[in-house]
């Protein structure tokens, strides 16, 4: 693998011939680097052959397939039975085969890349082989029941999610699914003191209130059956029947509410404090174990790549200019020329044409780090009509747009415009006023845009001037829109006139445009965004599984009628069994399992916690008593552990945004960036205009986007844009960086593979506290 | 104050007069040290009068009679209008008059004490004094008032808790309380976005169902007003009217659902973690930031102290053994001649008669550790009748016992027990298996008292023996409680009954002896416990200040009705306006502000939030709608800023206790300790018993109990009880301690005293990482 490739026009034919095997092993290192980029741990074979094939299998058109695939075979619970669109049996499950055949295919795309020792020993695989024959299985065993007019249990649909959990797309999902599996055995001995804890206090109800004969508020008897304390007990731990349960022993003796209180303080305070605590913990633990090993495998990637392109020149190996530019124009195709050299410029720190050890190791950092270049033109108007734009009227209304107290003004006006959507819009004045308040918002824009440079204004990253032209454009659009249909009067959708309606009361937002505070927040949320899609994805490969459970068991038992309906048992959900329960009264009919949307819907109300305990104890009465285990299962899965593993990320990321608010980390990359930013675009024109424009004054340009760095001072602009860096896990990543040395060699891929969170600590003591 | 004294016999007549000079010096030395030990940060003045007095203030007699008149001036709301326990007006105002005279006469004994400037730059002081003008001018009000039969409003009750707060003595209270000053201003900005977000959702209710004519389960007009709208979702925030407020859209139409969802993600989910992590992250900050002013305050009042006792020897300043000596037995009157000793040898370093600066300072700390001696002494009954005790068939007991079987043997029987427990009573076979486990349980006692040595098993520090024992003989006396009342018949005082079955169920938490993980997380939580006494001590003060308003606004307005009582309105709580309503119909009417009881228990059914707004709405019925911001305030102090400061804070604890469990720190003393314990105990007689005795296997000793070092393998062991270094607190002082080098100076004290948290990042990087 080791060439030693040397210019010499002797050696020419020489290299003809090693033409192919050349491209071969840029081609390798190219895929390793490219992997190194993006954190893919797939180990691939090394063969001409299964390169080709590992490109391929990366290709995008056969990424986004897969995921389309997998989003048909979910969405199909929507025409199933019991079904929001009902479709005949024979046309899902064909869909449903064809489905499981492109997962076969790609997994059997995958076996042909990887080696066949690793592809049997990946659990993954072995999921997804399993899940799909026993689809199958349940196919046949369903479709023969149907031909003879039985009605079975499509119970395989519950474990349709392990198609979306094991492909290694969704490497997120699978790493917060384990972060959650190895905090099962620490919460698991807090949570069996909890349930004895709740089993003495149950012991206890049961005697100091069992015998009493007292009454609920309902007329029921009062904590008389174990099983019924130790539910209600455990519904007071998430506090959904709060004062209910106490009343009754507390209107008999004003005492017994201590009882109450010592149960809340232990069980709901500090048990769920411990709880959070534990998940917190291990979530963070196992969060920097993960990081730590996607960093070692990043570098023992790239350790393959340089070993594959290293020549020796003098003493060292290092990679020379031709082949490390034709390998980074293999891994990112479209890479400007500009940003190639600034690259290179970077990489190649002594100007010797070639790169060594260390400085090859970053060049996967290097393409992650996105340069934008931004250059001041002048004003367009100015150009065009110069003495007309420079006039003393035109500088004034300049100088009025960039004051302080314009900001102001407008968001007084705001908030004037909100009083006035909340009067009412059917008063003339009122509807005239609409008009005359976007008018002002539509000025407000073009006077912006007469001031400040239009293509800076709206450049790529301004957020927040995007955010308020697209807010006034829709609520023109809305207004414009129910305009039209008032006049018409003919069509008058419900659904189009309320989201005209919402989008002319968003219009409201402008207001966190303006302020400087409430912009860092929105762009903290904005930022946590895109991680907080994998609790997204998470929760719903959950609740995916517990809705087809729960539509298994519970459809048809609970049905809604229009209240204009005059059923028998309309007011008791169509089931005699309701009849004066609290789900009921309640008028909780439409929560149920008839669908997947109504079920979704239902599970979202559980996981909000409140009346739960009516919700369960309705379905219970249409169905067991044991029913109730289904929706205790539900809250200790999402609630007790989901929650607080979102909770756990969504403080560990707000912890990371005020450090990174306090220390600007700046790696040597960026610094580098920075000072060559200049050299290498100061050649192009200069432009006079202050460099106010893409400042701060433009009241949007900065405060929000990226670490929005000035390398020049004047004219042009190399702005990095490293959001990236803004997201836990990039800066967990960067922080662990920081303390391996740069040419270390780290572990073996063994060892990484093996790393555990315990040894963490041991060999990284300041690690552990860095975050 | 720098006095060379020497113990040459001609300079004793010299020595003589300079008597009570020294005898002061030393006085104030111990005083710092003292102060330096218990943290306690009072500037006194130094001259010998104010140093005398300054002893007597910090006398405990003087401070538990302080605390007596603090607790007595607030429980006088239990006997003022509206109260618990009515007594006259001219009694009660007697009372406060003389809790207001001890409130002075402490205050003035401070002002003695302090310089002047400190006494008057102190705003704890002018609070206190303010109060109690306010207090003498509303008591002279009220009085005149009350004279011509005119009911007043005794306004300044609400003010009493300033008293708690205020003295020195309440420093974690105050503390606390700084702390969530200290976050207002970054959770302002957070506030006024997620209710701005309200506003902007609450207008989208309002055009979105405002118009529709729909209605509530209740049949009330549904999200018709602006202000209602608003108070329904901030109630959908705490998510306690979570389901039922979406209903009716829900069933007009299922798209409606997506705006609730959007509301909880968003106002819910979203902001309360923020909420949560602005405030932990606030409270993390500023924890460091005070203890970081603790230590260097502590190092201050040391080195005062060297300087006052230090003479010169060859070139370096020191403290010989004789001042050293008289000093620490100044500080601590009651230490033991061998506990002085151990403590000398450690800061006697190289045996010289005399200590360095260095090991000066550590005095204070070197005072905190608690050393216990424990002496292992052959079984008594050994000594008493040898023959008998080793005998195989004794031998055979006591290997018995010790078998990991025996341990079990009982897990077991403690759930039997619990089944039988949980059978009815009063059949007589089980009211007999009652006597039959406790027989049990009390032969296991006397078992293990049998084959361990009963002074060790009964350690001071046996944490979990005594545990054990005192439940046996709370069940024991409770059992023969509930017999003797049984069989007399005549006395059944239901109280007496109601704690003797809690005792009895009580027993059950042995099996948390047995299990070794359970006790360590109850260890925890025992050890968490000290702290979150403050928060108790906080949140009293919350509730009290609350408590009091809300009985002077919402006093007799519901009152409840034995249900056997044929009053008109007893249904509707006495009051007409409250037919028909929610909180009617949930039977609330004891959860009134009739006294400060019932007030109490109203608040913490609050802070629990669960039907809280049932409340504010059933007491907005019976006086206006504004009533309704009393509750939305309240939630706001206390669930959103208290009730997430406690979260942050066992978050917090459990991080600690994790990380002293991976990493047991020892500081240079601990270690001396353990080399030296050894050396000054080993005369003493040994014993041929194996350290068994007192080690892992007893079933009780180890495990949960501080860090329990042996120091000595045979015959005595010295412990060092570091319990206190189990606290969040003392950790960190503890790690920021190791981060300053030990013979720093430290900063001057006003610049201690100016500390901000923002300098502290800069200054510490490594400090802010730690814990």
């Amino acid at each position: 693998m080791m060439l030693h490739r040397l210019e010499d026009p002797t050696f020419k034919d020489f290299r003809a011939a090693l033409g192919t095997r050349w491209e071969q092993d840029l081609l390798l290192a190219a895929a390793y680097v490219s992997d190194a980029q993006y954190n893919r741990n797939v180990p691939f074979e090394t063969s001409p052959r299964a390169i080709r094939l590992y490109y391929f299998y990366n290709h995008w058109a056969l990424r986004v397939a897969t995921y389309v695939f997998i989003c048909v075979d979910l969405s199909l619970a929507l025409f199933e039975e019991p079904a929001l669109f009902p479709l005949p049996f024979l046309a899902t499950s064909i869909v449903e085969v064809l489905c499981l055949t492109a997962f076969f295919g790609r997994l059997v795309h995958f076996a042909k890349v990887t080696p066949q020792m690793v592809f049997w020993k990946d659990t993954k695989n072995i999921c997804i082989l399993v899940t799909i024959a026993l689809t199958l299985l349940d196919l046949i065993i369903y479709g023969s029941l149907e031909a003879v007019q039985i009605r079975g249990i499509r119970w395989s649909r519950a474990f349709r999610p392990v198609f979306l959990i094991n492909f290694p797309e969704s490497r997120q999902i699978r790493r917060a699914l384990r972060s959650i599996r190895n905090t099962l055995p620490d919460i698991l001995y807090v949570f069996l003191l909890f349930m004895f804890s709740v089993l003495i206090f149950s012991l206890m109800a049961l005697k100091l209130f069992g015998d009493r004969g007292l009454k609920t508020a309902e007329g029921s008897p009062y904590l008389t059956n174990i099983l019924e304390i130790a539910f209600e007990l455990y519904v007071l731990v998430t506090t959904a029947n709060s004062p209910d349960i106490m009343m009754p022993a507390y209107d008999f003796n004003r005492w017994y509410s201590l009882y109450f209180i010592a149960y809340i303080i232990i069980n709901t305070y500090i048990f769920m404090s411990v709880f959070l605590a534990v998940v917190y913990n291990n979530y963070r633990k196992h969060l920097k174990n993960e990081i730590r090993k996607l960093v070692y495998l990043k570098r023992h990637k790239m350790m393959e790549a340089f070993k594959i392109l290293k020549v020796k020149v003098d003493t060292e190996f290092v990679v020379r200019e031709a082949e490390w530019k034709r390998l980074a124009r293999m891994v990112v195709p479209d890479i400007s020329s500009s940003h190639l050299e600034l690259l290179w410029r970077i990489s190649d720190e002594g100007q010797k044409g070639h790169v060594d050890r260390m400085n090859f190791l970053r060049l996967a950092d290097l393409l992650n780090i996105q340069v934008v270049t931004v250059s001041i033109r002048r004003h367009p108007l100015e150009a065009w009509a110069p003495r007309v734009y420079q006039s003393s009227a035109s500088l004034f209304i300049q100088r009025m747009v960039r004051h302080r107290a314009f900001v102001w003004v407008y968001d007084a006006i705001i908030l004037i415009n909100a009083v006035f959507i909340a009067l009412d819009e059917r008063s003339l004045f009122i509807s005239r006023a609409e008009w005359f308040f976007l008018s002002l918002y539509v000025a407000e824009i073009l006077l912006k845009l007469y001031t400040y440079e239009p293509r800076a204004y709206l450049g790529r990253k301004q957020f927040w001037n995007w955010f308020d032209i697209l807010i006034i454009i829709a609520a023109l659009v809305a207004t414009v829109a129910n305009a039209t249909i008032q006049s018409a009067r003919k069509y008058s959708s419900q659904q189009i006139l309320d989201i005209v309606l919402i989008l002319r009361i968003l219009r409201l937002l402008r207001v966190i445009v303006s302020i400087q505070r409430f912009r860092v927040i929105v762009t903290t949320l904005i930022n946590i965004g895109p991680t907080v899609l994998t609790f997204a994805g998470l929760i719903f490969v959950v609740y995916y599984a517990f809705a087809i459970v729960g539509m298994e068991v519970f459809q048809g038992k609970v049905r809604f009628f229009d209240p204009n309906f005059t059923a028998p048992d309309a007011l008791a959900c169509g089931n005699p069994a309701l009849r004066g329960s609290a789900f009921a009264r309640a008028r909780y009919c439409k929560n149920n399992f008839n669908d997947l949307a109504s079920a979704f819907l239902v599970l979202t109300e559980l996981t909000v916690v409140n009346q739960w305990h009516v919700m369960a104890g309705g379905f219970a009465l249409v169905t067991h008593q044991a029913a109730k285990l289904y929706f205790i299962f539900f809250h200790v899965v999402v609630v007790i552990l989901i929650i607080n593993i979102f909770i756990a990320f969504i403080l560990e990321a707000f912890f990371v945004a005020y450090s990174l608010e306090k220390s600007k980390l700046e790696t040597v990359i960026e610094k580098k960036i920075q000072e060559l930013g200049v050299g290498i675009q100061e050649e192009e024109e200069q432009d006079k205009k202050p460099t106010d424009d893409v400042g701060t004054k433009d009241g949007g340009s900065s405060g929000g986007d990226g670490d929005h760095r000035r390398a020049a001072a004047k004219g042009l602009y190399c702005r990095i844009a490293s959001n990236r860096y803004r997201t836990v896990d990039a800066l967990l990543q960067r922080m662990f960086e920081s303390e391996i040395a740069p040419d270390e060699e780290g572990p073996s891929l063994d060892e990484i593979l093996s790393f555990s969170p315990s040894d963490m600590y041991v060999k990284n003591p300041n690690f552990e506290n860095s975050a």
